[in-house]
């Protein structure tokens, strides 16, 4: 099965990078920590349903979205 | 926002139901707690990126699937 969690992670960055926003504006705005956005960001964490959501709302985009392997 | 858990909720009794399959099968597929797929099925419980995967692994959708709206 693949990581779920990288496949997050680079989501979360490539939005992040395309909405032009930092690590930092994005925890400011889905209201998480920024070492947690980090470890996001590099697969290390395994964020849950509400976060993902929060990031998502954050980054202007559907939770379901930061689920999707790039094609 | 949303209330994402009972979105995934939903999704998830919706797919496993469409599969045939009891919450105790789907369970032991996804490796996870019997009373967690209750929960989780009730929107009780905040699932993690890789509970999402290894419960989307067992009904064979992509888990980007148990994060779509209804519509």
């Amino acid at each position: 099965m693949s990581d779920w969690r990288e496949i997050v992670g680079t989501n979360v960055r490539r939005f992040r990078q395309a909405a032009g926003i930092t690590q930092e504006q994005l925890a400011f705005a889905a209201e998480i920590d920024l070492t947690y956005v980090g470890g996001i960001e590099r697969g290390r964490r395994n964020p849950s349903v509400i976060v993902l959501a929060r990031i998502a709302n954050a980054l202007s985009v559907e939770p379901a979205t930061l689920l999707q392997r790039s094609k």
